[in-house]
C-alpha cells in the first residue's frame, strides 16, 4: 500500500479502522499544525462516542502492567479498546518506547487494541492540545474505550489524565503513599483509587489512610472506591473494571457525564486560544519595530509599560 | 503628614529620597494597573543609575544574614543601598515578614538603607514584572546599589536574581551542595559563587567541586570567582564586595554592561506583552460569543481548532 499523507484519505482510513491511518493521523496532531486542524475538522462530525479513562500516579506504581491487564479485561467483552501513553519527557514517540514494546507483545496480534505513545513535540502545552484531539482519532476510528496512561506525574500528566471521563488514581502499600499521592494533586482528581501491588505490606493501611484524606476533603457526591490489584498476577480486574462501569454508569445518570464534557471542551477552547496568543507573542517579539522600541526603552525616552502597549495596539488593531 | 496617593506627589516625594514614597511607589507598582504604570513613566527619565545584585541560593543557605553584612559593607563606604526580598510564597509584603524586621533592626536607625520585602499578588508574572519596576523606584529615589535577595530557589526567583548585574549564588559546605546548585539551574546565572558558613566541615570539598563544575561547563569570558564566608560573624566580605566590584569592572568594560542592559530590557518589554496577552485572552474567554461557541463545539457543528480561530479573529480584528 502506498504511504498517504492526504487528509480526507486518512480520515477515510480511520472512518474505517485503518490502523497505519489512524497512527498517521496521531502522528500529525502530535505535531500540530494547519494539516492537523483540516484532519480533526474532517473526523469531528463522527466522534462522541468513546468514553476515556485516565489512568496516572507515581512512576513504579506498576501503570503500565494494570494498563495491560485492564485491556484484557476490557477484550473479554469483545468491545475494542484505544491506549494513549503519554510521556511528556520522552525525546520518543510513535510506539518507540520500550514499554510499548511490551505491551505490544501481549495485544499484537489483536486487532481490537490500539496502543499508542505520545510524547511532547516541545511546544508549549503540546501535549495537553495533542491528546484530546489524538482520542477524537480513536473515537472516530470506533474505539468505544480510550485508556489514556501517563508515565508520571508531572503537571501536564495531572492535567491530561484528569480529564478524562474517568480518572483513576493509581497508589501501592506503604507508609507515606497517600499523602505522596495529595501533594502531587491526585486527590482532586481521582475519581476512583488503586492500591496495586496489593499483595505487599501495608496495603491495608494505604487504604485506610486513603479513606481518611477522602473524608476530611471530600465535597461531592461521589464517593472515590478504593480498589486493590496485584497486577502483575492479573488479580483484582473484575472489581477494578466494575468499578469503572459503576462510575460511567453515575455520570450518565443525570446529565453529569455531559455537564463534565460541555465543562471540558469550554477548558480546551480556552488552551487553544493562548496558545494561539503565545504564537503571535512570538510575531509582535521580533522584527523591526520591536528593535526600536527596545533601543527608546534603553535610551529612556519610553517607558517599558508604554512600549509594549504601542506593540501592542499598533499590530492588534 | 497627610498619606498621598497622587503618583505625581509619590513621584516627587520618590526622586528627593522621602521613604513613604518610596514605600507607596513598591506597594503600587506591586500591585501593577493604571497607577502603577503611570507612576513608573513619570520616574523613568530619573533612572539609569542603580547597579543590581542578585543574591540566590537553597533555604537555609543563610542568604539573609549575608545580605545583611553586604549592606553593612556597602554602608562603610557611606553609599546607600536599597534592598527587596523576593519571596513569591509568601501571602505578606510591605516588610510584614519575620526576615525583614529582624533585619530592620540592624539597619533601623540607617536613613541610608531601604529594605522592602515583595510577595506574589497571584497574578501571572506578578513578581518578574514588578521587581524591575520596584528597583526603577530606589533607583530614582538615589540608591547607586539595589540588592535583590530571593527567599528560595523557585523559577520566579532564578529569573529574579539572574536579572541583576551582577548575581550571587550562595552554597553551603557539604557534599552535593554544589551539585544541587548546579540541578537548580543556579550555574548558568552565577557571577560569583559565595560558600557560606565556611567555618564548617567540607568548605574546601564545595570549593572544589564548584571548580570542577566551572571547568566543565565554562564558555564565557568571566570566570565566576568563589568566595568564602561566614555571615554570622562578618567575616569574609571585604573580599565578597572586591569581587562584587571587580564583576562590575568587567561588565563595565567592553560595553558588557551595557549589551547585559539591552538584553534585559528587551526580555522585559517581551514579559510585559506575554502578561498583556494573557489578559487579553481572559476577556476573549467569556462572554457570549464564547458560550455560542463552547455550545457549537459541543453539538459538532464545528471543531475545536475553528472556533478558537474565530474566537481570536473576530475579536482581535
Amino acid at each position: 500500500m502506498a504511504r498517504t499523507y492526504d487528509p480526507q484519505a486518512l480520515v477515510e482510513g480511520a472512518l474505517s479502522g485503518e490502523r497505519a491511518s489512524i497512527a498517521r493521523l496521531i502522528s500529525m496532531v502530535e505535531r500540530g499544525g494547519d494539516s492537523a486542524h483540516a484532519a480533526i475538522a474532517k473526523l469531528y462530525p463522527h466522534t462522541g462516542s468513546a468514553y476515556t479513562v485516565g489512568i496516572t500516579g507515581a512512576p513504579g506504581a506498576g501503570k503500565s502492567t494494570l494498563t495491560d491487564k485492564l485491556i484484557s479485561r476490557i477484550r473479554k467483552d469483545d468491545v475494542e479498546v484505544g491506549v494513549l501513553a503519554i510521556d511528556p519527557s520522552s525525546p520518543f514517540s510513535g510506539g518507540a518506547i520500550l514499554g510499548d514494546r511490551v505491551r505490544m507483545q501481549d495485544h499484537a496480534t489483536d486487532t481490537g487494541v490500539f496502543i499508542r505513545s505520545m510524547a511532547t513535540r516541545g511546544h508549549l502545552g503540546g501535549l495537553s492540545l495533542a491528546t484530546p484531539q489524538a482520542v477524537r482519532v480513536l473515537d472516530a476510528a470506533g474505539k468505544p474505550w480510550v485508556l489514556i496512561e501517563t508515565v508520571g506525574v508531572g503537571q501536564v500528566e495531572i492535567e491530561v489524565a484528569g480529564e478524562a471521563d474517568t480518572t483513576l488514581v493509581v497508589v501501592n502499600p506503604g507508609w507515606g503513599d497517600a499523602v505522596q499521592a495529595a501533594k502531587a494533586g491526585l486527590l482532586e482528581i481521582a475519581d476512583l483509587f488503586v492500591v496495586n501491588k496489593a499483595d505487599r505490606d501495608g496495603a491495608a493501611e494505604t487504604v485506610r489512610d486513603l479513606e481518611f484524606m477522602l473524608d476530611l476533603s471530600l465535597d461531592s457526591d461521589w464517593r472515590p472506591p478504593i480498589v486493590k490489584t496485584v497486577a502483575s498476577k492479573g488479580e483484582g480486574f473484575e472489581e477494578l473494571w466494575d468499578a469503572i462501569l459503576s462510575h460511567r454508569a453515575f455520570l450518565e445518570s443525570d446529565g453529569r457525564l455531559a455537564a463534565r464534557r460541555t465543562k471540558r471542551i469550554r477548558e480546551e477552547l480556552r488552551a487553544i486560544v493562548v496558545a494561539s496568543l503565545y504564537e503571535r507573542a512570538g510575531e509582535l517579539l521580533s522584527g523591526e519595530h520591536f528593535d526600536k522600541l527596545a533601543a527608546a526603552v534603553e535610551a529612556r525616552e519610553v517607558d517599558p509599560d508604554s512600549a509594549a502597549e504601542s506593540l501592542l495596539s499598533e499590530t492588534l488593531s
